[in-house]
């Protein structure tokens, strides 16, 4: 099967049979490099990193060269033409008519997917603000595949900043694609989002339980005060009490902790801050010494600053620089897949813990906008040619999901095209929560954020607009 | 024939014919990419961009790399030693003894001059300051004979800044040598300067014609105040009166309409700029729709901010996409060239509008300067060693332009060396303007930009001297 | 003989004869080109700079691009992960499972010591600070040894700032060596670090005399007031009293002239450093006129400011562009010897001027740390996991030298673990100067930097404390 001229934009672009067929060809390329050496000779990648990056640059352009391409790169916004004000979808048309695949980061959500709508060949995105860093999570599922063979079942411990890390979010979704179960073993004040945790339990296959009171031992803080446990193939344990401890979990094994890093946005500039960088849970030979991880993998995206200690790398447990270095297989497998340089047998899917959901898609013009002022769909340069676009997700309460960054908004009004018929006196507007609105089919719907957009397109209140 | 060895800093560096056979060579690395992908193995361009750029950098890099070549960047001047206080030159002759050939992009208006003398390996100009562009002159050109089959004869409006864009002024000459009838569509205060407009008429074929009172209807501003028409190719039609309106001149069709960008030096910071910025014309399928626009080739240097509006884009008479992407075979051929890769057959250039003139050189070190701050010969690290260099272009008045910038300047007096012999008693000074001053021979002309310079070289004020 | 994965941070890590046998792989590289183009195929060369360079990088990834193999870049601190608190450790860690070869130039001193422990490829100091930078040095001798056959017995002169400059420090241990016989002729104020000294004369074979009151004649102040003169060769010669001037000894002729830039960090803010900048020697045409000048080849490492005059550019005794010319097949060399790619004849090392040390190592705990702020073991992303360490190069005065940054310190206060066998009663500290310090073994040292650090490890002031 190929690949070929597709973009890998976010995790899900990709099946869980495609991401075990790419983990293959990595092992093989691993195995033998040399036979691949002049795979992808006289195909270019081009490299825009608008943000600061090692690692995954450099793993994505050694990838390309040892593949037998070429590169070119382009590393800081001010040094190219963005500064005269030019858009990203310019941009990616003009790159994309002197290069094979584009690999992208970029600090604004979503934009690498508008590079992908407009550059005519393969893009990959490489990190795309907060939003994803999908081959970040390609290999660290390739790191617990490669050490565990597969993902299904293993239970895996994600430590840290699970509410602004987007390697940890693209990773939560994928681990319970393939059947996971994650323990959530956040911060403090560092909870995953309430709509990740929303969307793992209705995309997923699976359980999601919250243990509130944990049972502490004074003294002892193993683990933050929250947790939250999604089991989504074995659901037969899922007896949780509420009270039940994230501790006596824990105790059980897990086969993963994957620690983040307290995300730089968050780094102490109030008293309050410093006080969660003070609580922030580390990661040290120490706490190690425990019967629970006693065969843990120790994970982390890199790069790390005090949570991961040094003591931890001469450990055999250690896997993160394993996990960087498994990039460059990792990468010159998706880069040569994407250019159609080569093929792979794609396994049945047969195993897949998602499930499918046709969200109904709203684009009118009605002045609803994503709520996330970091969305490529709210930035100057970008509104010249981009409408707003959402995914309804949700009817009760009626949420709306951004197609390129996945925030999500509640409006509070709605309309239907039904009523009016073009009438103006018809033209009435109702709460999005009342009953009134649930009745109006999704390709009807007209929605409104605040009264005034209503009554900027000439919508009047209706009986059930408060 | 071979252009091996040659540099590339002004579009005038190529005659026409060279120009001919270069986009033939660029036609066929187009059509069979595959048979010049080792052309240029083992050859190292080095690519020196001082000020920011994607689509010319990315473009010259693929080029090199879609030949066989390697690739050696250097992208900002704080990361280089020029931060150091080094002088261009002595950067150049390093370089040049690293790579095969330089492509380098610079601030300052001439700095491409001085690489090209220094290097010792042939140099392409990727833009000096406000100074030239060439090789985007070179994807114009190829754009509309790619499309239009030849350039001679063509109807070609020039649209928008007229005034700063150096990629205007380089393809007004160019369009000028091949014979295009050029319309000028300037915004309010963007006119093409006064120096262009002479230079086009003493060194260029054909006849200008200035058109002013417009004959406008009012509520349909569709071009700018003030046009220049120049038609060096037919004669016969110039018998323009001063009230023919443009748009009667537009109406009879334009070949290509050039759009281009409000230079960002000119962005609106007082109230008069950010009128100017609202007067500024804008191209989009409305305008479009015009009788005189049906068979238009819409061309752009990109980037674009407003004045070309994404509603073209889907439109068969854009060009901009397809010029930035000529980029890369144009680049391909001129690089081949150069390098001494490949040989063409240059047809004989009898058909090039462009009227030799030698001008008489002056590098007499009277305390003259380029009046352009801005010029390389003006800059602290590089007049170490570079002596101001003029070319005596008009007699009345007395007009030198600097070799490097191509600026010009009118200087106050002048003297002889045939009057003084050496004799201190006889060193006299003139006004410039006195009918004495234009019985000097160019060889025996002394020039002084001011009477202090001339006390300062012991010239004291002779009879004409006011 | 093999060279494969060694390092090279400092020029002591190739012996004399390595030095000679890349000498001589650099001559046949530089005569056949096209023999080595793919000796280093399927290699990957990491260029990491952190700090400003053209002429250093450029030659790098030129010379590894010439070989056929390839490069990838990474140019400024704020483009990649360091910003985010990363320990230079990790990061080389990361980068060297992508690379086969690291390149380094970064501004703390230290920096590539650290890189190559713990990279696990081959490591290459392109200038760590004001520590060192091998391959300027190795350019430097290459030039002298390509133009006068051997660098023994050669008389050459150091000429300008010989406080600050990196790359003369590094060349004066390389030059004593290899047995030349070196005149340092330093600005006011520039002169040659006293430890610079002290090493030259403990550890290189041969003789330092200082010359103080200069035989000056008014008005011709041909070398400045302070002028140190090392003869490692010719011990017959030394009978100098310290009235001989420089001058006398420059009237013999030199060889080789070597002219370094005054430091940026030392530029003209105060009075008093714009007295030393115009105190600072200039090189031109007119000194060179001096019979002793007669055959001297005129070195510079580059970028020049005002010190080597452009009038000297056209002298065949200008060795300054082919230094950095020769920068090409030197790195070449260094390359592929490095990853194996060839091996070269090493010749025995029977002239070295080396005298071999073994100084014993001070890595104890006692709060003993670096005196130079810019040593990578006081920064505070290292220190995580880097400890100090010292060799104790002298005992009379005790003094330590840093084994990252190869600054010293004389330490006030001593202990020895013989004398309190773990008894709190017996934890005496004692003047590192005292009669009772020296007869410590090296092996019982401890090492208190001030009698705070002392008590803090519960030390008391014992008999010989002052």
């Amino acid at each position: 099967m190929s690949l070929a001229n597709r973009s890998l934009v976010t995790i899900d672009d990709l099946s869980n049979g495609e991401i075990e067929a790419l983990f293959s060809l990595a092992d093989e390329m691993a195995k033998s490099p040399d036979q691949y050496a002049g795979l992808c000779q006289g195909k270019i990648m081009a490299s825009l990193f608008f943000e600061p990056s090692t690692r995954t640059r450099l793993s994505f352009e050694a990838g390309m060269l040892r593949l037998g391409g070429r590169v070119i790169t382009a590393v800081d916004v001010g040094a190219t033409s963005l500064a005269k004000g030019e858009s990203i979808a310019d941009m990616a048309k003009v790159v994309g008519s002197y290069a094979d695949i584009i690999v992208i980061r970029h600090p604004w959500e979503g934009a690498a997917r508008v590079v992908a709508n407009y550059a005519g060949v393969p893009v990959i995105n490489a990190g795309d603000g907060s939003h994803e860093h999908p081959t970040q999570t390609l290999c660290d599922l390739y790191t617990i595949r490669k050490e565990r063979k597969s993902v299904k079942g293993l239970r895996i411990a994600l430590w840290g900043d699970l509410k602004h890390g987007r390697t940890v979010h693209s990773l939560i979704y994928a681990l319970a694609r393939f059947g996971a179960t994650i323990l959530f073993c956040p911060g403090p004040g560092l909870e995953v989002p309430e709509h990740v945790l929303r969307r793992l339990s209705t995309e997923y296959k699976g359980e999601l339980k919250r243990c509130r009171n944990l049972d502490e031992q004074p003294g002892e803080k193993l683990v933050p005060i929250d947790a939250i446990y999604l089991t989504p193939n074995d659901p037969h344990q899922l007896a949780m009490l509420p009270d039940v401890s994230v501790r006596v979990e824990l105790k059980a094994g897990v086969d993963a902790l994957y620690v983040t890093r307290l995300q730089k946005e968050r780094q102490a500039t109030t008293v309050k801050e410093q006080e969660m960088k003070r609580g922030y849970p580390r990661v040290d030979e120490k706490l190690l010494k425990g019967r629970e991880f006693r065969r843990t993998l120790v994970m982390h995206p890199l790069p790390r600053v005090d949570e991961l200690a040094y003591d931890v790398d001469a450990d055999p447990r250690s896997m993160y620089f394993k996990q960087a270095a498994y990039g460059l297989p990792v990468r010159m497998a998706l880069l040569s897949l994407l250019l159609g340089a080569t093929e792979v047998q794609v396994p049945e899917d047969k195993d897949s813990f998602v499930r499918r959901t046709d969200y109904p898609v709203y684009k009118r013009d009605s002045g609803v906008k994503c709520p996330n002022a970091n969305c490529v769909s709210n930035q100057q340069t970008e509104v010249r040619y981009i409408r707003p676009e959402f995914k309804i997700v949700n009817r009760q309460p009626l949420t709306l999901r951004c197609i390129y960054c996945d925030h999500e908004l509640t409006p509070r009004y709605v309309a239907s095209t039904e009523w009016h018929q073009g009438k103006l006196e018809n033209k009435k507007y109702h709460s999005a929560d009342s009953h009134f609105a649930r009745k109006i089919r999704a390709e009807n719907l007209i929605v409104f954020a605040s009264a005034e957009d209503a009554r900027a397109h000439h919508f009047k209140p209706g009986k059930y607009a408060r």
